[in-house]
Parts: structure tokens; sequence; C-alpha cells
């Protein structure tokens, strides 16, 4: 993995990282799964709002995909299609017919639509056997219950039990016989690769410990982003703070790492209460973090993006498999 | 059934109709399938918070229960259990191991826990073959979607497709050979008993469409009350406005049937709003309307927890028998 190339920047300040560094070996992962790919996957985006950043995403996934060698359709339904229709129309008519169609390996759908609740429900409908982004039920659960393994079999079954399940090996990082990885939600585990390349992650340590001995602040408790993260930053041994943006002086002050996701442009965290030295990742669409925040953090990641649509891809990949194995099985 | 019984009112007031006598039918129909039941139901409670309404409302289950002939037991965690544990804490490992135990044959969590997100996360732990309140998202998608009835079988698999299930049938509430009813959430169910009661659904016109020509509007739009009530009463043919709570004005005046469900002591649907002689059903655990409602409503009713219950042990009665399908097949 090369070394990030240190921005400019006077004395005393912090390293600004941009994502580039920590996406490219990952892309080089996903090109070589590719290569190795018996049928070039197909992955479908469902755009249904006039949101921009949504829209940029969806090209951002175009780019990405077209460079790599995946098939992207983008199926445009409600106010993407045509102003006049509603925002959100048509989306889980769209999702229904991609999970029916045969020929489609991934289903990323352009969030967020109704709001948290409705959302979760349209998480819910994207079959867990296509969900690249890992945003169904099934995975949150293996998530917060460090179960790491599965049978790709128990991915169409609703009651998650013990059994078919195999949880976390410090061992290794290889499943059992009959067992494949879980998918894990993609901005999440992208945000825990971030971690990793910038060393809060220790790979000295054993697998599935590797942030023992670390604080981390996660800045946002939403099931999409928030939760699961600290979650798996606490099966990796972290000691985490989950926090919503109220009272947060006292566990920033003792955080080695702080990761925010609030999707508030008003919203900054005070570089004065940083603990020196710290690494500072925003994840939210507008920066959390103020102008000057590398006056006190040691490396400053401004956006995760990039990493994520691999972490996407990867998925996408692992679930074709999936379905291969499952279609094998019938 | 029982025709209601008119409180005493001043000339010009509408009707103050308790829901007792809309409870009453229900209580033969559950006593009447108890009977007929082949092994007394074991419902598990899981009460987690300190909140009182949750802890009044795990009382009147017990004391609903006991009435019945049904077994209950009240599993307390968290700040329910001990005053020095958070609110919620130990509630996913209950439903978990209630999910596990096969005396256990229908399990009720007392919600609100941690607010919506991680409660409809909560929703999907419970399994749906166990899940009385219908808060699981098969049920949900089966509402959302007019199917009617299902394949005991398809209530362990997540992936819900055309195939295998049955979509509404005007003909008639039976469903076809070897598939059972759908479970509706309680909640939303308990309103459309109500308002078929009140006569808002109209018992001449064929089942499945017996709303039609009515305008009704529900004042709340999440996945637990307001958007499946919506559902419910737009697949029974009526016209509905699903509405937060600013600018209902309009809508009001049209409304033949109001129901408001907002959590907040202080949101008041306005009296001169209402359309003359139309039927107003509060939800809330305070009132949603204002004192005088009676002025313009024909009839008012203060509160729906008895007929809700009812639909809980009658949801209880069916998926025990669910249960016995699935073991039977294995």
């Amino acid at each position: 993995m090369a070394a990030p190339a240190p921005a400019a920047a006077p004395a005393g300040k912090g390293i600004l990282l941009k994502a580039d560094p920590i996406a490219a070996a990952y892309r080089d992962e996903v090109k070589s799964m590719l290569a190795q790919a018996s049928t070039k996957p197909k992955l479908v985006g469902i755009l249904s709002t006039s949101s921009e950043p949504s829209k940029s995403y969806a090209e951002f996934t175009r780019r990405q995909c077209e460079e790599l060698g995946v098939e992207f359709v983008l199926k445009k339904t409600g106010a993407a299609l045509e102003a006049e229709l509603g925002e959100g129309e048509g989306v889980e008519e769209a999702i229904i017919e991609a999970n029916e169609d045969e020929s489609v390996n991934g289903i990323m759908v352009y969030f967020p639509i109704f709001g948290p609740q409705q959302d979760h429900y349209l998480h819910q409908v994207v079959s867990p056997l296509k969900d690249v982004e890992g945003l169904h039920f099934k995975f949150h659960y293996n998530l917060y219950h460090n179960i790491r393994f599965l049978n790709p079999k128990s991915l169409l079954e609703t009651v998650t039990t013990p059994s078919g399940h195999t949880t976390s090996t410090i061992d290794g990082e290889v499943p059992p016989p009959g067992m494949v990885k879980s998918i894990i939600p993609c901005t999440p585990l992208a945000i825990v690769k971030c971690l990793e390349y910038l060393g809060v992650y220790n790979r000295i340590l054993p697998y599935g410990d590797r942030a023992y001995g670390k604080t981390i602040t996660v800045i946002n408790r939403s099931e999409v982003v928030g939760r699961p993260l600290a979650a798996l930053l606490s099966n990796d041994g972290a000691r985490v703070y989950s926090v919503d943006i109220d009272s947060i002086q006292e566990v920033l002050a003792q955080s080695d790492a702080v990761v925010s996701a609030v999707p508030n442009a008003s919203y900054k965290v005070k570089t004065e209460w940083l603990k020196d030295g710290c690494i500072c990742l925003n994840v939210a669409a507008d920066k959390n973090f103020e102008k000057e925040v590398r006056d006190k953090a040691s490396i400053y990641v401004p956006a995760v993006g990039k990493v994520t649509i691999l972490m996407l891809l990867r998925n996408l990949l692992r679930l074709q498999q999936y379905q291969r194995i499952q279609e094998e099985s019938k």
C-alpha cells in the first residue's frame, strides 16, 4: 500500500488526506476479483428523487463501474424521471423488478428518499442476495451480533438463529467450509478501511481485535451509519463512544479518532475539543469539522465516498458468488 | 353486535363512544377461538423501559390474558428490571430467547424503546411466526401490496415474491387452499375495526371495498401506525389523506372520518376545521382532539386500546395455528 502523500502544510498542521490512496488498494482488489469472475456483474442503480447529491452519486457510480468493467444500469423513477412525478414514486416497484430480474447481481438505491422510517422499510424490500449496500436487516443483525460468516442459503430465511452461522473467529479471515463472509454495510465498512489505512487499526494485533487500545468517537447514531459503525469498531476491540451531537466535549478529549456523519450543514465539531494528534474523518456531505481542524488533528480525511463505492463493488462481487452458490444448490 | 350506548349529551353534541362495545364482539370471537385451540397459547411480553404507559399497557395485557385464558409471561429487562440498568438494555436478547423458546406462541415488545430507527430494527428481530403485533417487514410488505393471504411457510423466507402469495380477493374472506390470512399490524387493524363498527365501512358493499365512497384523513405517517393504516383503508376502497400535522385544514373539511395518532401532548386538531357530522378517533396517548370536538363530530372515540389488545390476541391465535402448520410440514 502506497504511503499517503502529505499535503504541503504550514508547520504544526496535520495532514490533509484525500481518500484516493486509500481507495487505490481496494480498486486493485476489485479489479482482480473482476478478472476472476465468471461473468461480468450487473449493478442496477435506482434513482427516484430530484436530489442533486444523489444524482451526482449515481453518475459517480456509473464512472467507477465503467472504469472497472462492471455493467451499470441506472433506472430512474419518480421525480428523477419526470419533474411532475413525486419524489420516490415508483421506487419500490423498481426494486421488486430488479429483485426478480435474474440478470441483475446487485441493487443500489439512492437514499435518502422518504426519511428514515419509510427508507428503512425500503431497505428490507431489496433482496439480501442483491443488497450491495448491506442495508438489509440480516446484515445489521450479523453486525450487531458479531456474526462474520453465514451460509449463503440463510440469506433467504427471515429468522436468524445461531445454527447456520458462525461468530467471530479471531484466528483468521477465512470462512469455515460451506460458509461465506457476511455483507457489511458499505459506508461503515469504508470508514473502517480508512481507519485501518490510517493506523488506528494495528495490523500487529490479531484479526478481529486490531482496534484494541483505541478510543473512537462516532458522532451519529443512525441505523445506516453510526450504529453499525460503532458495532464494527467495537467488534474489533475499540472502546467506542457512540454519541449524538450534544455533550461530546468530554469524550472527544479522550478519543484517538473521531468520525462524524451528521447530515446538517451548520454542525461543526469544535477543534478546541479534540485531543491533540487525533485522527478525524468526515463522512457527512457537508463538512462536520471546522476549517482549522488540522491545528489539532494529525490527519484529517474530508470524505470517504471513493472508498465506499469500492466496498460496494466488492460486496457486488461477493453477492454474485453467493447467488451462484444459491443457484447451484437448487 | 350491540348498538352503542350513547352518552347523555347536551343538544347538538355528538356521541362520546368508548371502545368497550367495539371490543365486546371481538372478545367473544377470541373466546371462541380459544375454546377451539388445541393448547392454551402462551404470550411473552417484553418490558425493557421505565416508561409508565408501557408498564400500564403490560399490566393491561396481563389482565386481558388472564380474563380470557391466555398464558401471559412478562419478561422484564433493562430499566424495567432495575433502576441502574439502561433503558432498553437486554431487550434484543430477550426477543431472541423468546424466538427460540418453542413453548412461546407470541411475542409482544413494549415500544417505544430507543426511537423509531432502532425500534424498527427490533421489529425485524421478532420472528414473523410469533409477531402478534404485526410489526415485521413481511406484514407491512403484504399490507402495502394488498396481499391478504400467504403460505405459512413463506413467513420464514426473506424475499417476498408474487409466487406463494395471493392478492386481495373481493370474492370473500376465505383464504385459498394451503393459504392463511396475513397478519395485520394490531393498532391499524383495531382502528379499521372501530371504523367498521361506526359505519364508516359499509357492510352492504363487497368485502375488500367497504370503505368505498368515504374520505378519511389519517394524521400520522409513521411506519407503525399512520402509513399501514392508510394502506389498509385504501385497500378497502377509501379515499385517504395520509398527512402530517401541518396544512390539514383543507383535507379535514372533506373528511368523513379523522384518525389522529400524534405522540405529542400539545397537538390538537382544531374542531372548527372538522366537517360537520364527521367521525373522530383518537389513537394517541394524549388526546389529539380539542375538548369540544363533539360540537362538530357525530361520534368521537377517545381511545382504541381495548380493541387493539383483542386484535393482538386474535393474531396470537392465528400464529399459533400457523406454527402448527409449520411444525407439521417439517
